[in-house]
């Protein structure tokens, strides 16, 4: 082989993490170790962990803005104590909030599932703290959450008194949604509408209907089918208030059903931003700024697949560097989008860790070195293009001259 | 993305069969095809199938060498009539034989596995066809053969005299090499011995011992412990025999192993020449004249494991492409080797067809979508790495010269 001299490429490594195996730093660094064994120590790798606002997302924003993480006592999302973790930056401007740290379904997975009682109290009480602490902004992360109360578990722990139609307090969780009439304002929190709400949501679905957080979502959640139609109408009934009171229809808005339906109270109530989360991620770590002089960017996830390439990590990653004429490669636990889909999303490749025949708990075990060998793999046949310009004449080659390309960054 | 206009590379595409879901030339074709859609229609494809010696190795060869197969009744490793292709040269100077037309464990499935008994009877009858029809060199591939009889039954069917202790003929197949005492060649074929024998054997097996015939290929014959003690000890007496006649000891020599032993006596006996099935393929379809020019060379096969690199389709492509300079790409059912020692043979990148968590019923099954989509996935990072040098200098680029590659072939 002759010797490789050509500008080494430089390489955007953002992948998403690999669920159920990998976290995104484990899977950038993974994927940046196989890239440089094949590539060699010089080739250049920038890393950017994302994340789409699920899980992860308050690792991957701490990281980003270099926040040091706080803690806090609440309850999970069936009334339990529970200590979890929020950022404040260091000017106290800016709070993090993964509303998974209080009402995530991890939390609650050691006893029979309660859809109906589970609620956002814990996430309320993040928010009152960061509120406390004088933050001028609120990126709260949804996703992963155990409750379906549409926020109202939430805004009860800002103040809000919500009363069914004898004026009482109606009770927790979203089976007691469908006994709500009305909403009191006055007890909220003086700063909780002087406060940016920005909301990082992981899907774009609706908070009603047969692709609404209760139908969707409710199922993992232990909701079974008549849990599910109480759900939805209580999810409904919330949607009709709010509209009563704010003019605000929530009840379509994509992104309103994430989380069991909290970005929709916050939309209405406080004009919270839905932004999905994949998006603020982006911009949180300069990810366009990292791939403007880049040769290739790699992303991944554990199941590439449709929903992928709307509005998750993958998805947005490749549409960005594609903006800026820049290639995408995607490693995945596994591939299931046709190569002419994957190809007008800006991915010119999109490859499998796995080895051979295979079953998914034997890919998730060995992941580490499956996405190191792949991202090797893929790495050999850059440097193999890239040799080639090295190559010496040979006889009958036209003699035109050969030029290494000009390095970027 | 920016238009791509560098010259398109020049690719041979030269796999092996995937054993149990794909010719070499279906191969051939799905890389072709996924290669073609990832880099355009400029993309240079030459295409060379190969073959090891073992199955497939006739069409091969029959493709390369443009001859017209043709047929003849001949016994199969049982003693049932069979009928049986091989080829005969336009000018009758070469012929064409595949051992396992004849004696092959295939044909031999439908009754239960008779491993002292099956012998090479039916080779032999091909052979004698061959000579009788005035060939001047026999081209025998073996490999896949249901008999572990040392050829013996081969050398019988061309006039060969073998006898036991009382001079009595011995009995047919593997089982009776043990009783073996004298070899009479007085009544052999008038042209055995003026005609060239090249052997293109598969595998790089001794004759006896641990590591041969009967040891290592007895079991997938149906051999029990018992037997393969019984088919060894016999190949020993068989190598004995050789020994006492001719001076020449096959016991130990490399690839006297395959196709249960049939390359030792020839070798012995006719002075065939052994010869990696491998090579003597690459010879036949031209692949170093393919290699000369070349960007990148594609090989495959089903498992790609460590025996694939001693002499096997892999290996050999690799090499021959690593000799000048042409980094090689492998594309396998399953990856089994690590990268370094990939690297080491020339491979630059070994990629599974495998999308995801699957099982290997549903990999064969889905062999040529697979293989087409891991192609397009490979070609598609190599058109990347080619558009890059087209890429429009951006702020901050060092602004050298870009020129694109001189152009082979």
């Amino acid at each position: 082989m002759p010797p490789k001299s050509s500008a080494p490429p430089t390489i955007v490594v953002a992948p998403d993490a690999f669920k159920g195996s990998l976290s995104a730093s484990e899977a950038a660094e993974g994927i940046s170790a196989g890239l440089t064994e094949a590539i060699g120590p010089d080739a250049v790798i920038r890393t950017r962990p994302m994340a789409d606002g699920g899980e992860g997302t308050l690792d991957a924003l701490l990281d980003a803005w270099a926040v040091e993480p706080r803690s806090l006592d609440v309850d999970d999302a069936l009334g339990r104590p529970r200590r979890a973790r929020w950022g404040l930056s260091g000017d106290s401007r800016i709070a993090l909030i993964e509303a998974a740290e209080a009402n995530g379904l991890p939390h609650v997975a050691d006893v029979p599932a309660r859809p109906l009682e589970a609620d956002s109290t814990g996430v309320g009480q993040l928010t009152r703290a960061a509120l406390d602490a004088g933050a001028e902004e609120i990126v709260l992360c949804v996703g992963g959450s155990a409750s379906t109360d549409g926020g109202l578990g939430l805004l009860k722990a800002l103040g809000l008194r919500a009363a069914g139609s004898t004026g009482d307090a109606i009770g927790r969780g979203g089976g007691a949604l469908d006994q709500l009439r009305h909403l009191d304002l006055s007890r909220l929190h003086p700063r909780a509408r002087d406060t940016r709400w920005r909301i990082a949501v992981d899907v774009d679905h609706p908070l009603t209907g047969p692709h609404g957080s209760a139908a969707v979502f409710g199922p993992q959640k232990g909701a079974r089918t008549e849990d599910i139609a109480r759900l939805d109408a209580g999810l409904a009934r919330l949607a009709e208030v709010l509209l009563d009171i704010t003019g605000v229809d929530v009840a379509a808005l994509p992104g309103a059903g994430a989380a069991g339906g909290i970005p929709a109270i916050l939309y209405a109530l406080l004009g919270a931003e839905l932004v999905p989360g994949a998006e603020l991620v982006a911009d949180a770590v300069g990810l366009d700024a990292a791939l403007v002089d880049a040769d290739l960017v790699v992303t991944g996830e554990g199941a590439f697949d449709a929903p992928s390439l709307r509005g998750k990590v993958v998805g947005v990653v490749a549409r960005r560097a594609a903006a800026v004429g820049v290639p995408a490669l995607v490693l995945a636990g596994s591939i299931d989008v046709p190569t002419a889909t994957a190809r007008a999303a800006g991915i010119v490749s999109a490859l499998s860790i796995a080895p051979g025949p295979r079953a998914l708990p034997d890919l998730q075990a060995h992941a580490r070195p499956l996405l190191h060998a792949a991202a090797a793999a893929a790495g050999g046949l850059l440097s193999a293009r890239s040799t080639l310009a090295e190559r010496p004449l040979r006889d009958g080659d036209t003699p035109t001259t050969r030029t290494t390309e000009g390095a970027g960054s």
